[in-house]
């Protein structure tokens, strides 16, 4: 056959060979515990897997409702929180989409994926610290949807809690993407109690070592959950993902151990970088962002390369993710030439 | 706040409730084997848990070459069957999208979803059994796409492969949704040599027992293929879901002996309940077909309630999934009266 389709041409996500010490994709250096996942698969009821099982199941609604203070209606799930932010953009097909970069790089290439033109207004400020709240309450309205990862990624900083709420009183939809939440312990959630056009995004796959399983959540009002879960894919998450996401809610505790152990290391690497002469911003993700433009930036990610780490270069600086402790010892020392002493 | 959005009317696709033997959805009545289950589990690679994972792994791709006969290049994976018909409809914007009723529910819930209008060619024939080829032919070209369960759902019916091959000469995408191929043995993925406007879906749900797990998979020329893996969340199927699915193509013995078990219990089905005057479609999938409008079908579908027994009333007749065999001895026995002696 002669015939040919044509295709919009997308932008591939395409994922980096994994070298000996990844840092690229801020996921947990620590391993899902096996005792813990034992438990899960001593408990699995078999029969469960050949159905077309509930998602989300009331049992993990309660958890999550448990977990982040909010009614069970006000909560739903997805195939990792990409799946939501990918939704959002088909649940709004007549609304004008915002991003604030350096931003979350998924936002753009979901954009294309679904058809949506994006528009951009650049944090403002030495660190990229602030939101140009000028520009943004001039374009915002009623018809306008707003991504904004809090804490920023790449920079992994926070945003005041007012300037938050200067732009959801624009009437704009602002979809919070608090993914790195439990490396920062700052949520807006509560403002879900005052505003009905505020979206708030969380993740298994950062502080609970879930990312291969997929499983995000959800938090709106009501009227807006159930938008949601009509417009999803019915059975979004797989079962043994629910059940996993329901035990790691079950060990807060041990998982929150392990967070303050990276909140901990991040802190150490800001400091010792600080002191030898590196601009880093405030982050408080689960990585760390060096400021660093063009030869500057590609002479440290090439440093870090010759050693095995991967980190992710952006326009703006570096990040890498948080590693263990031994990783990050050897982060540092390349890049404060210990190394070659 | 006084603002409210508007949303587009969807509609929900709301689960029933299920009742002690639940025939309504085409599950497998046999529970994916512990044994093999437990094999997955001890050979986990917990540290995959935490990363994200390929999606699709490059070993789930091997085993799905070796099973369908297809190059790697022409075969990518979806959360689910379900998630990849979703994407097929964001794949082609300017596309006319049809479908012959009575057909697979989820094409009409999925456009919506996805902003598509649906155009309907209804199939023909007294058992709803041909394809309307003068109309498809009239209306389908290089702008079309049609989506076509082969076997048919909910009839069961297979369509023939000098029809598919005229539609696909149209120049129209052809869909072809093979989800209930183990229980007919029937495929037409042989086509892609021949056709470039081919896709061929399938899934783990059916007869592999893994409908809670999410796996399908989809298979087309290797420039669709391409833009299909473009388009999709990056890492839309979780790790533990590739392992079970590679588990399951393993064992294809296994799996193989149950589904013909299953396809003997349907057999006996449409024998048994033909002879007692019923009148059935020649079902090649796992549930039988019963045409029946209106107060018969209603009569008999509350006549099975009564028993506990769920099943599915369609505009033209009732579907009925295969159970286990004392599962059907009892909708037959219902069905024609005999446990009321």
């Amino acid at each position: 056959m002669e015939r040919k389709m044509t295709f919009r041409q997308l932008p591939k996500y395409e994922p980096e060979k994994r070298s000996e010490i990844y840092l690229a994709l801020n996921e947990n250096p620590y391993d899902f515990p096996d005792e813990i996942l034992e438990k899960v698969f001593k408990n699995l009821d078999t029969v469960k897997l050949k159905i077309y099982y509930d998602s989300p199941s009331d049992e993990l609604l309660e958890a999550l409702a448990c977990y982040t203070g909010q009614p069970k209606k006000r909560i739903s799930i997805g195939n990792g929180a990409d799946e939501i932010i990918y939704d959002i953009f088909l649940m709004f097909p007549d609304m004008k989409f915002y991003v604030c970069p350096p931003t979350y790089s998924c936002y753009s290439i979901f954009a294309s994926a679904t058809g949506v033109k994006l528009n951009y207004v650049p944090l403002i400020g030495e660190m990229y610290e602030k939101l140009n709240l000028d520009k943004l309450t001039k374009v915002l309205d009623e018809n306008s949807v707003l991504f904004l990862p809090n804490p920023n990624n790449p920079t992994g900083q926070l945003f005041e809690k007012s300037d938050v709420e200067m732009l959801l009183s624009t009437g704009a939809l602002i979809v919070l993407d608090e993914a790195y939440y439990e490396f920062s312990n700052v949520s807006y959630v509560e403002l879900l109690d005052k505003f009905d056009n505020l979206i708030v995004i969380r993740t298994f796959s950062k502080a609970f070592s879930l990312a291969a399983q997929r499983i995000g959540y959800i938090m709106a009002n009501e009227e807006l959950i159930e938008y949601y879960n009509s417009l999803r894919l019915p059975y979004n998450v797989s079962y043994i993902s629910q059940q996993l996401a329901l035990a790691a809610l079950e060990n807060l505790a041990y998982f929150k151990k392990r967070t303050l152990r990276i909140v901990q290391e991040r802190e150490r690497m800001k400091e010792i970088l600080s002191k030898n002469g590196f601009k880093l911003t405030d982050s408080k993700a689960n990585f760390i962002f060096i400021l660093a433009q063009d030869d500057e930036a590609r002479c440290i990610v090439e440093k870090l390369e010759r050693q095995n780490i991967t980190v992710r270069k952006f326009e703006q600086g570096i990040r890498i993710s948080v590693g263990k402790s031994e990783e990050n010892d050897l982060v540092i020392s390349t890049l404060i030439g210990k190394s070659e002493v």
